[in-house]
């Protein structure tokens, strides 16, 4: 049988988003054919997206040219978390704990896939640096994120910049039966005097 | 911190679609915001919804009065087979097992929930009838949709048309070691001489 145009054209355009398949997406745009008001709803907000621009400072995403981060006065501008994507900005900033500011670097280097120095938010990280006492490296715990903070450790290190990494260990409310054992060594080695 | 507002309001749309959660959504809203072309082709294929309707006899999406399916004259409008949702058409559709006409109801009895005959799409089914043989009970094989082949069995009794429910049985390519044990009480009891 055809299927209409219009739901062949949604079901593709939802499949190339990350973690939808084609399976998911044909019952999203079934979902959304059958719902019209959500369909209006997600064209409005998908329209919106259009004043959202990358924040000149961070790469933060802002609605100008500076993100509400880098223009709140009230955070420590010489304390600097390197990230690799604005979701784990937002992670961090969901900490509550960090009240300095972010640099995004929009990925962690990966030469397999073609991901080099090059291909990262660096350029612009290098400037910033005059300001800034200490580095976090707040790269994921995998092996991108770790090679990417191992290296972004050297260049600071070249430029005299204090650098810092978070901590592995196990995560609160973990129970050690279910945690994996290298992160169990990770956390004997980086045990804490009470 | 305060998330920009246009990426609060694609979140909020997402999240309101089946089986996405508020992270997934995140997820999705940012990678949209970051992959403008992708917002651009979701924002357009949305537009292109507008032209899409619902099948004035059976109930499937049509880009007209009528749907292909009841458009096609090469199909059997004495066989007809019930379903759920358009979803479920498409998969008898791909199984290419069917060349009958199709009812999508729009949903299945579920007292619990609300749903009665009324909230069903039947009164369009009855005026059907008088040219059909036979009604295959293609609702789904849970409970609601049970209770749903059911009710229409004795309907279409009252009215004297034939009716027939799908198989139960094994799924092709199941192993009897994994199948749940109702599954295979069914398949037994519906076991066929060779």
């Amino acid at each position: 049988m055809r299927y209409p145009e219009s739901l062949l054209k949604l079901t593709r355009a939802l499949s190339r988003l990350p973690g939808i398949g084609p399976k998911t997406a044909q019952k999203l745009a079934l979902h959304l054919a059958f719902h019209k008001e959500e369909a209006e709803e997600l064209k409005g907000a998908l329209a919106g997206l259009s004043g959202l621009g990358v924040c000149r400072l961070c790469g933060n995403l802002a609605e100008g040219e500076l993100c509400p981060i880098c223009q709140d006065e009230s955070r420590d501008p010489t304390l600097l978390a390197v990230v690799e994507t604005v979701a784990d900005l937002y992670a961090l900033e969901r900490s509550g704990e960090f009240r300095g500011l972010y640099h995004v670097l929009g990925g962690a280097l990966n030469p397999l896939e073609g991901v080099g120095p090059k291909e990262l938010n660096l350029e612009s990280l290098w400037p910033r640096l005059s300001q800034v006492r200490e580095v976090v490296l707040a790269t994921s715990m995998t092996v991108e994120g770790e090679a990417t903070a191992l290296y972004l450790a050297e260049e600071l290190k070249r430029r005299g910049v204090k650098a810092s990494r978070l901590a592995y260990g196990l995560p609160v409310g973990g129970s050690l039966e279910y945690v994996d054992e290298v992160t169990l060594g990770r956390a004997l080695e980086g045990r804490k005097p009470l």
